[in-house]
C-alpha cells in the first residue's frame, strides 16, 4: 500500500486531458500538493492509505477553473454603475469612483471578497490587473489561491503610481519579493494600448523576455478604440503592438472583439493569446470576439469574468456557458464550441495562456492538486446524461461543494477554511458607504 | 389593528409597479391569498396583526417570474442531446425520443421535476406547451404552482392524439374540467405555423375567442423555417398567420427571432405579444430576436426558458440576465434593457402576454400573493448598490429563500413544502434509464 495525503473518490473525474473524458467511479490520489493517481476507486482503495479520504459518489471532480482576466479589488464597486456604454462608464463613472476610493485598505477587502466569491466558485487560479500589486500578493498569500498578478503600467498617474517609469520601478520590487512563491507568479500588465505609449511598452516587453513571465493587456475592446487608433496614430492597436515586438506567446489580448482575417492568422502565428470576457463585453455593448474562428485559426482562447463592475459576478461556470451559448449565436453554429471545448477554455486554455499549463488546468499525474468538486445530486442538475454537457449547461455555482489549491482543502462543504467570511460581509457593507461618500466629496471637489 | 392571514417584512420590495421602484424597509401584508397593502415597516407594525410574521431585514420581495414558455415535462431529457442545430436536434434526436418515451408517466415526473425547479428559482407562473395537458394539469394542482397549460394542437399523431381533430377535441375537455381553478387557465398552442395547417389554426382560433384565453405557438423561430414557408407557401409564417385572423392581442408569438420592420410594427399594432428565449435561441443558433426594436415599437415582450432540452435549465433569473446582457451586445446600445426592463419582462410582461395581469406579475394591492424573497446578505449580492441591478446581473438562482404563490408557502428557506424532494429525484434517477432504453428499442424496431 502506498502513503498519500488525500484520497477523493468521486462519482465522475473529468480530467479536461484528455479532452472530452469522463471516467466513472474513480479516485484521485494527492501527495504533497501534487496529483500523484487517478485510478478507478475499486483499485484506490487496495493501493493507496490516505491520511485524510473524501467519498463523494455524487459528485464530478474536475480541474480548478482559471479566470484569465480579472480586476479583483473592483468587486467593491459591484453594480455601481450598470447599463452604459464603456466610454461612458470608464470615464465618468468608474475612473472618477477608483481616483476617490482606491488605496490599499480598499485592494485588500476588495481583492478578498472576490476570492471569497471565486473559490466558493470554483475558480483556483486568476489572473489579475489593478493597482497595488503588492498588497494583492499579499492578500493572495494568505489566502492559499493561485494567481498572476498584474503589474500595472499606465502614462497617467493613479494612487499606486504617478508616471510609466515609476509602475516599471514599483513592478521590479514587487516582482523580486515574491519570487520564490509557488502559487503567485506575475505578469506585465499595461493597460491597453490608448493608455500606454510605445515607450513603456517596449520596457514591459524587457521585463517580459526578462522574467519569462506573461504580457496581460487589454486589446481591441471596441471598435471606438480601434477608429481612434486609425484616426490619431494611422494604425490598428494590434499592428502597433506586433510593430514593437509584443505579438508573441507571451501575450494574453483581453477581449479583441474586433479582429481581422489577417490578424486573426497573425495571433495563431504568433502563438498569442486570447482571453475571451463574452459577458463584460455584452454588457459594455463592446462588440463580439469572433471565437468561432479564432479556434479555427489555431489560437488559443482562455475565458474570463473581467472585473464585476462589469459583469457582475465571477463566475466562470456562468462565463463558459455564456461562451459556449454566444459562440453558436454568433458564428450560426449550434455545433460551435460544444460543451467539452467551453469546459478547456476555463481551465486548460488559462492555464495555458498564462504559461503554467505544466503546473494546473488539468488533473493529471504530476500536476498540483487544483481541484474542484460539483455535487450533481440535485434537482437542477438530473438527470444526468452527459456529466460535461450537465456542467456547461446546467451547472450553477452553488454546486460546489468543495475546492482543493495545490492539495489544500480551501472550500470544505461550501465553508472557507481560509477566509472569515462575516468579518468580511461586515467589511464589505460599509465600503459601500464609503465608496458613495468619497465619489460625493471629489464631485463637490471638482465643483469648487 | 386589522386581522391579516400574513405579514412580510422585508430590506426591500421591489414591486414591478411603478416600475424602477424600491422600497426599503416594507412590509407586505396578505389576506386570503391576496396582497392588502404594501407599507413602511413601522407603519406595518402598527397596524397589522398577523396571523404569521417573517422577518426578512436582508430579503428583497419582488413578484414571482412568469416562465412564459416552457415544455416542463421535457427536463426529464436535460441535456439529452447538445450542441446540434435546431433541425437536427428536433427531428434526430428529441422526437425520436419523445416518440419513444411520452406517457402520463413522463408527464407526471417530469412536470413536477420542472415545477420543483422552477419554484426554487423563484418562478410562480409558467405557461406550458406540451402533451397530456390533462396529467399536466393535475400535477399543476397537487404542486399548488400557476399555470397556463398549453392545448396542444399538431396535424401529425403523437402519443397524446391521432390527428389535429382529435387534438381540438381533447382540448374541449380538458378545458372544461379545470374551468373553476383559480391558478390554471388553458391556451390553445398549435406548436407551430409549419407543423399545423390552416383549418386547426382557424378552429384553434375559435376556442381562443370563445374561452377568452391565450394562443401559444412558435413562430419564426429560424430563418430556415421562414425561407421554407416562402418557398413551399409563397409567404412568411407571420403574414400567414395574420390571413387566418390569428395575429391580435391574444397572440404570443415564441422566439421571433427573424421580424421585418413591417412585422413589428404589425404585431404592436395588433398588440400580439413576442416570448424572448434568448438561451434556446442562441444554443440552437436560432438567430437574434430583435428586442431593442420590438420594444421601442411598444410590442409587449415577456421571457421564457423554453425546455431544458434547449437551454438547459428553467432559471429564469438568469435568462432575465442573458436578455439584458444579449440586447446590449446585439444592438450596440449598452442601455438596452437596463435591469428594471429586464425584471418587467420577467415579471408583469409575463402575466400581460397571458392575459392574468390583473391577478399577477406585480406586488400590487388586490393581486394574488406570488411573492419571492431572495436573501440579498451574501458574499456574492454584496456590496449592494441598487438591488434591482443587483438582483438581474449578480443574483442567482440559489438566493431564492422563500415562494409563495396565492399567499401559500410553497418554498421555505429553500425547502418545498408541498414536493417530496427525496422521491422525485429517485424517480427522476430512474427515468434517465427509461429513456436511454426506449430510444435503443425503438431504433433496433426501426433497424428490423
Amino acid at each position: 500500500m502506498e502513503n498519500v495525503d488525500t484520497l477523493i473518490y468521486a462519482g465522475w473525474v473529468i480530467p479536461v486531458e484528455p479532452d472530452n473524458t469522463v471516467y466513472s467511479h474513480h479516485a484521485v490520489a494527492i501527495q504533497d500538493g501534487k496529483i500523484v493517481d487517478i485510478v478507478p476507486s475499486d483499485e484506490a482503495a487496495h493501493r493507496f492509505l490516505p491520511r485524510i479520504t473524501h467519498r463523494l459518489p455524487t459528485h464530478v471532480l474536475m480541474p480548478g477553473m482559471v479566470n484569465t482576466h480579472t480586476h479583483a479589488a473592483m468587486t467593491l464597486l459591484r453594480g455601481f454603475a450598470d447599463d452604459l456604454p464603456l466610454n461612458e462608464w470608464l470615464t465618468q463613472h468608474i475612473w472618477p469612483a477608483e481616483a476617490a476610493c482606491v488605496s490599499p485598505e480598499f485592494i485588500i477587502d476588495g481583492t478578498q471578497l472576490a476570492i471569497a466569491e471565486m473559490l466558493r466558485a470554483g475558480v483556483t487560479c486568476f489572473n489579475d490587473m489593478y493597482f497595488f500589486p503588492d498588497t494583492m500578493a499579499e492578500v493572495v498569500e494568505k489566502t492559499g489561491i493561485r494567481a498572476t498578478i498584474g503589474l500595472i503600467v499606465l502614462d497617467f498617474p493613479t494612487a499606486w503610481a504617478a508616471n510609466a517609469d515609476e509602475y516599471l520601478q514599483k513592478a521590479q520590487v514587487v516582482h523580486d519579493k515574491y519570487q520564490d512563491n509557488p502559487l503567485i507568479q506575475f505578469a506585465l500588465a499595461p493597460h491597453a494600448p490608448y493608455t500606454v505609449s510605445d515607450e513603456p511598452l517596449i520596457k514591459a516587453k524587457a521585463l517580459v523576455d526578462k522574467w519569462q513571465v506573461p504580457m496581460h493587456i487589454h486589446v481591441h475592446e471596441t471598435a471606438h478604440e480601434v477608429d481612434e487608433a486609425v484616426k490619431n496614430q494611422g494604425e490598428r492597436p494590434l499592428s502597433r503592438l506586433h510593430k514593437l515586438g509584443l505579438v508573441d506567446s507571451s501575450l494574453l489580448n483581453v477581449h479583441a472583439t474586433q479582429l481581422e482575417q489577417d490578424e486573426i492568422e497573425l495571433l495563431a502565428k504568433q502563438g498569442a493569446h486570447v482571453v475571451h470576457c463574452p459577458e463584460s463585453n455584452l454588457k459594455l455593448a463592446s462588440g463580439f470576439c469572433p471565437v468561432d474562428k479564432l479556434l479555427k485559426a489555431g489560437v488559443n482562447v482562455a475565458l474570463g469574468t473581467d472585473g464585476t463592475a462589469s459583469n457582475n459576478d465571477l463566475d466562470m461556470l456562468g462565463e463558459m456557458r455564456t461562451a459556449a451559448l454566444l459562440s453558436k449565436g454568433i458564428s450560426g453554429n449550434a455545433s460551435s464550441v460544444p460543451a467539452h471545448e467551453a469546459l478547456r477554455m476555463a481551465t486548460l486554455n488559462g492555464a495555458k495562456a498564462l504559461g503554467i499549463d505544466d503546473v494546473t488546468g488539468s488533473l493529471e499525474i504530476g500536476k498540483s492538486a487544483d481541484i474542484v468538486a460539483l455535487d450533481m445530486q440535485t434537482l437542477e442538475t438530473m438527470p444526468m446524461y452527459d456529466p460535461i454537457s450537465q456542467i456547461v449547461y446546467a451547472t450553477s455555482r452553488d454546486k460546489v461543494s468543495d475546492v482543493w489549491v495545490a492539495g489544500e482543502h480551501l472550500l470544505k462543504s461550501r465553508a472557507l477554511t481560509r477566509i472569515d467570511i462575516h468579518e468580511l460581509m461586515s467589511k464589505v457593507t460599509a465600503w459601500r458607504e464609503k465608496v458613495d461618500a468619497a465619489v460625493e466629496a471629489a464631485a463637490n471637489q471638482t465643483e469648487k
